[in-house]
């Protein structure tokens, strides 16, 4: 078995946590097993070496700022490389040159094209355990750059899928996917096996546990992944293509506290309208997530959408500078909002998941603002201060608990 | 012109520093001339990240020390890269395998073997200031490799040979080399220009603004050297081939006070024995400086040398453990010894001089423990509380002093 192990800079952030990440690989290597591990840089060091950047230029380019930032990993893979020798195991660090990772040419956030595995499995048939720096790429002007945020977990799926490894270990402080967020649902399930598509929907809702562009490649190449803690032997969620017909009707409940909502109020009803508001927002790089317009009378409608609230300033900015041209009457806001969402595979087959999921909210008293749906996902948008309320009310309609 | 400009740690220890190191460079590029800079990694960084890797293993593999090392060059050349930007000017960072600096395969003390410098003609044709980070290259296996000590120094002249460059200029703390140490010698003056083989002379006995290896790669490919301040606008020291037959009699004086003596007593006169001794040192990586075997009698002879003073207790300890081997008496020693030498490509030409280097010892009563000479130098061992006298009444014996 050939498994991509990745750790987070949480599980690398000291000397001694990088020894235990060490005793982890050699076991499963003593089974027997050859590993690969991807590891992101230490603890806070991207982060230090961002802000040593700004001591040198307000504004620094991000061709040397990928220079600059690929070093953390370098750093990790060379330290994590003397603890498996401690451990009397045979082990190499390679960086994204030795890989080659070639990415896309755009400078903090490039894309993964395609990995030269050669080397590697040069090094892993040699029963090396090979370490590659995460987060990192050549492109094709054969200068270093990063793959922006889940870049790690990028790295470890793509190089799961170059390898054909049996699986893709994300190691993380948590043991894993949850029924609902453990710290509100007391008695929260540990989901052991979760579709891709309900993975998505899971991470993007809050869970962040993965990222999504992670999981995306995942499912592309149909690579095994498993979420696992680095601080226990738990076995962690399997996400993968679930064919079990039989399966659980919801697997989680998702609360998503840092949502705002914003509604633009009495646009002209007319083609182009959307496009015009949602590509002035997506040229500024400003996230917009549900969006809702209902029917428009009179020859103006609404259109209501919510934004990540560390974005919400940007985009009240946008808008009112942009009144006379996208012609709206005004803006209505309320930033006291939670996303609340069932996720389940289950639900395409299976009428009344929606009826269930809403009197649960009403038999407690909680009124819904907004609804989307997709075809694995109902989301309602509620008050904040009833959302952890609505949690554990869904929690238990759909008996999602510990036996 | 196209000038290599290397700036070593402490001028680029903080990101004030290194503000500096880019508006110096911004001159040179402003007036027109095409600028290559090679750094090293940030002051005390090579030191943390050693110590970093001795936390996680005792005896860290050379191999992943120099993945681990190479890093500091590279956040250094990323960040000069960005304070060149700051100051308007196009700037482009290099890492070993973008320069492709080709080693010897030994990690932890390659060689530089050969630069590939399309990817730098490129980026200087482009008008752009190219930062190569020094002391690294990549081996056959293509890893990471460094070069040891001096090694930025062996970067920069490799970069300026293979790159054709009009000089090579080596920043330092200090304004060049000078006639003696200014510290002992007040009237000391700056060395407008000498010779490479002089300057190996004064780096070997102390001068160690130069490593010893940029000087003899700077000697074979005839590279210009310029050793200058990073601190001030002072010209320097210009190192190269010198060909005037009226320069000066002795260009300097060399104090080097980190000597210890050891004589080994009684040995057989027979072929093979100084063999056999300098040989155990080589092998145990221990440096012999000045050798003297005076004509043995009686079937023995004595053997003494100078060894440096951090090296002293494990060049002791062998000789004591190999005594039987070896066939010796006795060993004496003396802490306390100084090595006093007159460096000067113009005493080949010139008799007399050593009488004058001795006649001014005499005079101030300096007894002279040990002579050496080569063909440029002439070395004497004194006692260690006469070292700073002597140095200056030869200094003044040679009027080396300002006019």
């Amino acid at each position: 078995m050939l498994i991509v192990k990745k750790f987070g800079g949480t599980s690398v952030e000291t000397p001694e946590k990088i020894r235990d990440v060490a005793v982890r690989c050699a076991e499963d290597y003593r089974h027997g097993e050859d590993v690969v591990v991807v590891v992101s840089a230490m603890g806070s060091t991207t982060d230090d070496l961002i802000a040593l950047a700004h001591s040198v230029q307000e504004n620094p380019s991000k061709r040397e700022m990928d220079m600059l930032l690929a070093t953390g990993e370098q750093i990790s893979a060379a330290l994590l490389a003397m603890a498996l020798d401690a451990q009397g195991i045979r082990a190499v660090s390679l960086n994204a040159f030795q890989t080659m990772v070639h990415t896309t040419n755009s400078y903090g956030n490039a894309r993964v094209q395609k990995i030269d595995t050669e080397r590697i499995m040069h090094e892993v048939e040699d029963r090396r355990i090979v370490i590659v720096t995460g987060f990192q790429g050549v492109n094709r002007y054969g200068d270093l750059t990063t793959l922006g945020r889940g870049g790690s977990d990028a790295t470890a799926v793509a190089l799961a899928a170059a390898l054909n490894a049996d699986s893709c270990e994300i190691y993380t402080d948590v043991d894993g996917i949850y029924t609902a967020d453990p710290a509100i649902c007391a008695d929260a399930r540990l989901i052991r096996e979760i579709s891709y598509d309900e993975m998505l929907d899971l991470a993007s809702l809050g869970k962040t546990v993965l990222h999504n562009r992670a999981v995306e490649m995942a499912k592309k190449y149909g690579v095994t992944l498993v979420v696992r803690s680095a601080l226990n032997r738990h076995e962690g969620t399997i996400v993968r293509e679930v064919t079990d017909v039989e399966r659980m009707l919801i697997s989680g409940v998702a609360l998503d506290r840092s949502a705002d909502r914003i509604s633009v109020i009495g646009l002209q009803d007319e083609p182009g309208v959307a496009f015009r508001l949602f590509n002035m927002f997506a040229k500024a790089g400003i996230n917009i997530d549900l969006i809702i317009q209902a029917v428009g009378h009179d020859g103006l409608k609404d259109i209501t959408f919510t934004v990540s609230d560390h974005e919400m300033e940007a985009a009240m900015d946008l808008l009112s500078r942009n009144q006379k041209r996208l012609k709206y009457k005004s803006v209505s806001t309320d930033r006291d909002v939670a996303k609340l969402s069932i996720v389940g595979a289950g639900m395409m087959s299976n009428s009344g998941v929606a009826a269930r999921f809403f009197e649960a909210l009403y038999n407690e008293g909680i009124n819904i603002n907004m609804i989307t749906t997709s075809e694995i996902r109902i989301t309602v948008l509620v008050a904040d201060e009833d959302g952890e309320h609505a949690v554990r009310a869904v929690h238990d309609a759909f008996q999602l608990g510990k036996e």
